[in-house]
Parts: C-alpha cells; structure tokens; sequence
C-alpha cells in the first residue's frame, strides 16, 4: 500500500508528457495561466501592496462519516484580501475562488479577473486552497505521509472539496458577522468544474458561479473520447494545412529515424536535447505536450504557463514550421516548434526532455485521475494531428493499480453531479451559473456550450482559450476577451441585484 | 469503543421514553402508521398477491473516500413490485421510496398511497432501506459487527444513504433498459426528508420528491425548540381547555404523590403497571411518550403505529378525561388517557412501563440523532402542557458521549443540505417538490409550511397527522385528506408530462 514520493514524481512525469505511449492518463489540466510579475496590472504586488493576507482554517477530514478516525481535522489555507471590501454592514458581496490541483497561490496570482472586478463590487476576496494541495496538506501538513497509501489519500476527493468549501464560507461569514453578504464562486478547469458542482450543490452558500473552461461533461458516454485530440488538431489545421500535414507526418518519421543507425544520435541533435540518452518514446511525448498545452494556452497576449509564450503561440508555432527556411527539414520545423514551447525566452542552450518537476505542487492529479476523475480524452481518429489510437479504461485501470494500487470509480462523479442529458436536467433546476468556454481550448468539448436556462448561461468565446476570462486583463485584449468580461461582470451584478432584492422581498 | 448492543437497546429505551427527564434526546419518528392485515386496502397482500419482490444490491460502503476500507460493499435490500409498471419501452415511471430508520417492510407496507398510484401511473415502485436498518447491514450483514464501535457505525450517514439511494437507482434503470424512465421519489418523516434532499441534491435521478411530515427545518437557530411541544399542547388544548388543565396539573401531582408514604404503590395502582417496580420520572415518561405519539398520530381513522389507536385518539384521550365519572380522580383521568395508546384493544391486564423492544429495528436512530441529527425539540415553554424545561445541546452532548461516545456536529445538516433562509435560497433554484404537513403533527412545526415557488409547494392539512397522506386510504377518509391526495396526485402527474415534453423537446 505504501506509494513512494518518487512514485508520485514519475507519474507525475507520466500524466504531464506522455499523452500518445503507454500511460494514457489525460492532460493535467494546465489550470491557469502564470502573469509575470512585470505584467502592468500585477503592479499592485509589486508596489508593495500585498495581493492578499494568508489565513488557515481548521478543517474536517471527513464530513460525511463519523469514524473516530474522520474526526481529525487538518489546516486549510485560504488567501484574503479585503481591501475593496464594502462590509458585513452593507451585505457587500463576497467572492470566492474554488481552488483546484495546485498551489492556491499560484491560481490566485493567475486570477486577476476578481482583483480587478473586486472594487466595482465591494467585494471580499478569499481564494480557497484545495485539499492535499498547497499548503493544505492533511495529517499535520507532513505531505510524506499524506501522501504515502491509499489510507491517508483517500480523502482527497472532490466531494470532500466541495465540502470544505462550504464549512469554510459559512465559519468566515459567521466570524465576520456577514450571515447575509452573497457569495459568487469562481473557478477555472477543474477549479471551474469545482464552482459550478458547489453552486449546484451548495446553493444556499452561493448565489451564483462563473464555472470558466470546466469540462463538467467530459465523462464517459457524455463527451466523445476524441473530442479533445480533434480540437488542437483543428487548432494547428486552422493555422495552416501544411503545418498540420508536417506535424502529423513527423511521427512516423521519428519512428523510423530512430530505428535507423545513429538515428537517434541525430535525433538528439535535431531537437538540441540535452541529455545523451533519446528514445522515441519520449520525444513524441515531448512534442505532444508542447503542441497539447500550447493548445490550451493559446492566448491572445503573452503568457507564461508551464512556460513563457508569445501571444497567439499556435500561430508561431505553425509560423516556424511554415518557415521556408528551413526546407523540407520536418525535424528542423518541429524543433522550431518546440522551441517557442520550451524555450521561448532563447535562454536555454539545450532542451531538456524529461523534466520531471512539479514547481506548482499538482502531483495529486493522478489520484484525481486514478479515482474519481475518469476523463476519456486520448483518443485519436484518422484526421487526428496525433497518430491514430483509441480510448482504452482498462489501460487506466493497469495504470492505476500499478502506480497507486487503487481502482478507478468511472461513473461515480456522473452520478454524484450529474452529466447525462444536463439540458433536460437543468432546464428548470437550479440558476445563476456561467459556463464560458473558449473553443480553441481542447477541455471546451466537455464544456456546456449552450445556454441551458434564462440563468445557466453558457458565454462562448471562438478564439478563446482555456479560462483566458480569469486572467489579468491587458491593453492588448482583443475586443471579444474584454466583451466576455464584461457580460460575465453584467450577469453577477444582476445576481447580487436579485439577492438584495429577494432578501428584502421576506424581511418585510 | 465498543458499544454493547444492550446498550443500545437501552439507548433505544432512552430515546423513546424520556422526552421530560434526563436524557433530552428528541423523540423519535414514529416514521409510519401500521395498518392491519384486515384493513380493506391491504387485502392485496392477504389475496396471495405479494406486495413486493425482495431485492438486494450490492452497495459501496463509502461514496466519498477512496480508503481501502471504504471500497467494501454490503448488500442493501430494496423491495420491488413491477405489476403495474408501464415498461421502459414507453418510459414509463419509477417510484421510488427513500427508506427511513427502520425495516423497509414497515415502511413500505404502510406506504399505501405509492401502491394506490401505481395503477393511474403505470409505475414501477421501489422501496429501498436506508443502510444499517432492517436487513441492509454493513459488515456482512452482521449487526452485531455494524453496531459494534463507532468505526463500524461510521458510515451511517445521511449523505451516504443519499449516494446509496442515486448509485441503486442508476444501476437499476440500468438493468431495466429504463434510463429515459423519469423517477419520482418519495418519503415520509426521516425518509421524507431525504426525498427533499434527494431532489436538490440529485435532481439528475429524480424529477421530483413528495416529503411527506419532514421538519427539515427542525434544526437549530431555524425553527424553536419550543415549536415541537407547543403543537402537543395546541392538540390537546384544542380539544378541552380541562383535559390540558388536568394533564399539565397532573406532573405535579405524580411528584408529591411519589413522595408521600405508599404514593409510589398508589401510583402503581392507579395506572395498572404490572411491575412493582415504578418510580416518579419513568411514570412522567411513560404518560409523556403516550401523549407526544398519540399527537403525531393522530389520524381520522383507526390506526396502528406502535400500538393500535382509534380515530382521532387526541380527541378520545380528552374525552376520557373529560369524562365526568372519573369526577377530580386526576390520575384515574390520566389512566383513561393512556390506556388508550396503550391498551386501545382491552387485552392487556396490566401495562408495562418500561417496553423497551424495538420491532421495528429503529435503534440506529439514536446513532443519527448523536451525530447529524440534532433536531431541538425539547424545550417546553410556560404553556406547554409538559413542565417547563430549555432545550439544552450540552446535555445531548454529555449522552452521546457517555451512551456512544461520538460528538454531535450540529451544523453539519445545514451546511450541507441548508435550511436557514430556505424560501429565499429555493426562490430561484431547485423546482419540483412537494412538503406536505399536517398541522396537529408537532413535528410539522420543522417543515416547510409555505410556497417557496411555483413549483416548491406546501400542502398543509390543518387537521392531519404524521405522514396521513402516504397511509392507506379508507373509506372513512375525510373529505381534506381525499384532496391532500388528489393534489398531490395532480402535482406529481404535471412534472411527468413536463418530463416527456422536454424530453421530446431536447430531442427534436
């Protein structure tokens, strides 16, 4: 039963980068995009005026059984800023950030959409750390043993997130005697996926959810399993038809290059890996995840995810292997390619391939992905820009019991929150949701793309990648990112609206 | 840890006998009202027609850990019947009875109304036990095992009988081919409660719930711990100002009568108590218990629910009261009224003060009611025809320490489920429920007594009881009770055809 933290490292390596080979789990979510701190509007930090206060909540273990066990509680971190706050006083809103896979710092110096929206609302920001993330660790925050069997992990499941969340917002407002301020959640991806369960789940803690890029439908028989390849396939095509035939013809030409003498060695050269030691394998994985995330991270302005990137970095992408420069050389093209991934900044001398770090603390991802969050998106039809593969769960299962000696639970999160037939569902059930999505983003086909009520909304974004809402905004928005915020900013002020007016509907 | 299950037994006692001395556990549902084999409706079962298929599914133990332990299963009885069932063909509907806290059999063979329906219907009707009661017990089955500790009792919860109710009901339309079926769920008293919670929380299973006499609200800081004992004392008092004259005069009356020489024999005589044994505050509990369950059920025609009653018994009990042979003999008055809920037949040559058997398999509710359950109704203010006593959470806490050594988590139902604010949080979210009251039942002071929206409604009867809407219908039936039902009826068939509507709608 015990997992070793190496274990963890290597199927860390495994989730990240190897979405074509044997280990099909699916893309880690990227989660958010990284703002430099150079970034005009991240100022505020740098100006000295902390983005937030870090406070710790002392949190249940397990809320829905009472074990002697469950009752241990752990500390939750959570991150607040109340400087734009209009009071208890004045019922002045409070918004919440759902936290996903990772560090909360790092999704909360990525969500400047709230920053920015809290002065026009008044409003208290709190960014929830998810459970087994972060600092939020439980088992006196030693992550060793929480992270060390099935026992201790077990409680790391979305349910139990969920949970935290409204134990957590009730006790603050209650300590901050603000029993009648709203609350908005926020999240994105799987943090989206988090708000809009909770505003389903939960709606009487929260008056509403912006749920940005949450592909809440991508489960088994809901969402196709070649949804996601087919996306940043049409991602590149869109670019350019030659640059989609030059990244769909190299794998072959890998393969074949490295079954060749000194194939390998040349291989090496043409991609400037570092290390002396190549296989196939891994390079395909490599340029995978490079052309996967650059998918998801295709924004409009510069960024810097896992990575820096150049503003619409597909497009570069496809622009270097479009190069007439480099001839007829596909490895010369796709090393271009990578290149704007990997090393976009030009500091590095020689590419790395297997960089197993994880500096934003993801590593629970797998267990996710290993119990609950059975999300099919390997695989690949015959248009696909990867080669041709199908979606297996028992390759899940393999993996699973090999690397965590745990058994996936495949239909358990459609039968928890739903998925099925959501437009009848919803129809007349539950309000005040946005699902935006951004179609270049791989995970919008498990998203809601269609409006399903007068107040579950889906805001669609064409060009638009993963939660690029939730980013800091910048002078060089296009018109369509500046037009999404300020729909999604109208719609929350009608909720807030509704909520004063309803509360003062029965207190007469 | 370990608890002995004669202590339960002797919890059990405690939890029914003892609303006015020192273990101020709330009383328990009286959950159904028993209805004879020679009752005209129940002829179905007596004609060799069986009421219902036995079933068992194999339930997982914990929906929302991924423990080790928690992957176990046990086996979850559910009882069938098909014999009116339209078929998955047309889609016909599901009904679905979200079991209480006790033998499922019991419920449902005082469920009559779902089998009444089912023809108009062309229902199927399920009937599932709530984990830990009747024949649905964890660890084998083996009771003695499941009640042992509390690690084994851990996992009865709410939230997990929920997860039960969605995980079977999934699986079954499953098995049936009838996953485009709409299911309707239903419940009475704690069962009724889950109905409501069902429908918020899964409204992806169910269409809608008709909660029958369930007191969500009877929590705390939401509804009075007065509420409860203030509609006991409303019955009684409704029916003669001197029969609550004489019954809240008599406490007193027992007390010095106990204390002088022989007064405990005279008490003894006076009430027909077998054993010789008696003392003041098990005579006080024992007339209290007689006087809380002949209120809830206090229903228009003959009854059966923990012992056989007449119709409208509160109005018997004041009659024997009021009955001018007994003349100022307030204990022979008080011995009139109790032998009507306990000796309504006139067999019994005694009556036995401390009946601590349990036929129904309730003592699981004792675990509830010390770890999620924690509904006030224990305080009885200067009016209330029982002394004057405050509700006091500490001295749940003391009992649940001393008898199971759990502590209470008194917010846990509302942070999960809500409650507080209910008309404003349900205005605009959730649709399709009905919360039926009867207004002499004094647990109706937790329900839901108005319309929260045009399709969340309250159907209130001034005049009924416990859950009388589920109960077998009689041709004694009161004109109010025929249109409690009717409504209901109406309500329920109106979300069907909405359901086949949009059905066709999303699939055009």
């Amino acid at each position: 039963m015990k997992i070793r933290l190496f274990l963890l490292q290597f199927v860390l390596f495994l989730v990240c980068f190897s979405s074509l080979s044997f280990a099909k789990i699916p893309p880690r979510f990227p989660s958010s995009s990284f703002v430099q701190p150079e970034n005009l509007y991240f100022s505020l930090a740098s100006k000295g005026n902390k983005l937030y206060e870090t406070k710790y909540f002392t949190q249940i273990l397990d809320h829905f059984n009472y074990n002697p066990d469950s009752y241990q509680t752990f500390q939750q971190r959570y991150l607040f800023n109340d400087k734009n706050w209009g009071g208890a006083k004045t019922n002045a809103p409070i918004f919440v950030y759902t936290g996903n896979e990772g560090d909360i710092e790092w999704f909360t110096q990525n969500t400047g959409f709230m920053f920015e929206i809290a002065p026009h609302f008044k409003a208290l920001l709190v960014f929830i750390e998810h459970r087994f993330y972060g600092k939020s660790i439980p088992y006196g925050g030693d992550k060793e043993i929480a992270y060390s069997n099935t026992s201790t992990l077990g409680y790391l499941s979305s349910t139990q997130a969920l949970a935290d969340y409204a134990t957590l917002i009730i006790d603050l407002k209650k300590n901050l005697t603000a029993t009648d301020s709203p609350v908005v959640v926020f999240g994105g991806s799987y943090g989206g996926m988090l708000a809009a369960w909770f505003r389903l789940k939960y709606p009487h803690v929260t008056i509403g959810a912006l749920a940005s890029s949450a592909p809440i439908l991508n489960f088994q028989n809901i969402t196709s399993p070649y949804s996601f390849n087919n996306i940043i396939t049409q991602d590149f095509r869109g670019e350019s038809e030659n640059c989609y035939k030059v990244i769909k013809g190299s794998w072959k030409k890998i393969e074949d290059m490295a079954k060749t003498t000194g194939g390998l060695k040349k291989l090496r050269k043409s991609f400037r890996i570092c290390k002396n030691y190549i296989s196939p394998d891994s390079l395909v994985n490599w340029l995978s995840t490079a052309f996967t995330y650059t998918a998801m991270t295709d924004y409009p302005t510069p960024s810097n995810f896992l990575n820096p990137l150049p503003a619409y970095p597909v497009k570069e992408m496809c622009k270097a292997i479009d190069d007439p420069k480099t001839g007829n050389d596909t490895f010369e093209k796709l090393y271009g390619a990578a290149n704007i991934y990997y090393n976009y900044t030009g500091k590095a001398t020689c590419l790395n391939l297997n960089d197993n770090s994880d500096p934003h603390g993801l590593g629970g991802w797998t267990w996710q992905a290993c119990t609950e969050m059975v999300m099919p998106t390997n695989g690949n039809n015959k248009e696909s820009i990867f080669p041709p593969s199908e979606w297996d769960y028992n390759e899940r299962v393999r993996f699973c019991k090999l690397i965590l000696d745990v058994k996936p639970r495949p239909d358990w999160i459609t039968t928890e929150f739903g998925g099925h037939d959501i437009e009848r569902v919803l129809k007349r059930f539950g309000s005040n949701i946005i699902f935006f999505n951004g179609l270049r983003d791989p995970w919008s086909g498990g998203g809601v793309l269609k409006d399903i009520s007068k107040s579950i909304v889906a805001i669609i974004a064409k060009e638009g990648a993963h939660h690029v809402d939730l980013r800091w905004s910048s002078k060089e928005d296009p018109e369509w990112l500046r037009e999404v915020r300020a729909r999604e900013i109208n719609i929350i002020s009608k909720w807030i609206s509704q909520y004063y007016q309803t509360k003062t509907d029965f207190s007469h």
